[in-house]
């Protein structure tokens, strides 16, 4: 099974995609979709067109079978919270585009389920993706955050998985 | 022209469409796409997906020239303007994939627009789109204030097609 993360942003929107087979992850590709500010009328809008059409490049591209996106949001500042909000907006939009169900996992569970702490720090989820998907050369934090998603998910799915199959055996 | 107007809301997206000959404005169409919370993981990015598929079939159906969308935050709660901010990606995602230039104006900007003042109630922004568009049946609040920002946008660009004669004249 092949999963993508997404890490939102207005400016830097970061992604992984990762392969599952049985409990072993390995790393397929990851990077990051840019969309610079520019200036007038209509620009947001061109911004966040731009970004579907790079998200919706890497979904043709790798065709992961499950998705997720990073759930946060910026309490101090509400026009940063909206602009993250129309960034996440087509986050969610374009794996819901291919038929995916998108799950969407708080920072601190992803925290938890990759380093084993909710409160690590960036550093400790760089180096615990790394450690997981040995070989990886990773575009920048943006991405290193989108691949700790992709793992997070895969883990949830695991379990869900496992637990379908041990209620399978249980009432079989 | 015809102009598109887009009042954005995850639950409640308004829309209304007017057509611009001179000064002259009429009505064409309004409505509103709902997408009501379900259950379940991926239920957010089902209900973007569904918006966005409303909205598109608007811009279908309807082919306007122009849009413009309300520029809004909710200061009070992130947890609101995050919602709001993904609906609003949709909004201007949707147009903007069509080959629109999307403008965007504060809630006050469009009330000073059409009723005189900025600090004008609902009630007085509902009267003066149906002066402004005789006959006009309206689908519910938020759709009369996605007519209320078309009309905002018809005038804007009006006062700017008539800059650029008058820039025309002056230097011609």
């Amino acid at each position: 099974m092949r999963v993508l993360g997404i890490d939102p942003g207005l400016r830097n929107l970061g992604w992984g995609v990762i392969d599952v087979a049985g409990s072993k992850l390995s790393h397929v590709a990851n990077g990051i979709c840019h969309s610079a500010p520019g200036e007038g009328d209509g620009d947001l809008a061109q911004r966040l067109f731009s970004l579907h059409s790079q998200l919706t490049e890497v979904l043709r591209q790798y065709a992961p079978d499950a998705a997720a996106v990073e759930h946060t949001f910026v309490n101090k500042d509400a026009v940063a919270t909206l602009k993250l909000g129309q960034a996440r907006g087509i986050a969610l939009l374009v794996p819901a585009q291919f038929g995916l169900t998108v799950g969407e996992y708080a920072p601190n569970a992803v925290k938890k389920t990759v380093v084993g702490v909710g409160h690590a720090d960036k550093g400790q989820v760089d180096h615990m993706v790394k450690v997981q998907l040995p070989g990886v050369k990773i575009a920048g934090p943006d991405a290193a955050d989108a691949l700790a998603i992709a793992i997070c998910h895969a883990h949830h799915l695991q379990s869900a998985g496992r637990l379908q199959a041990a209620v399978k055996r249980a009432v079989g």
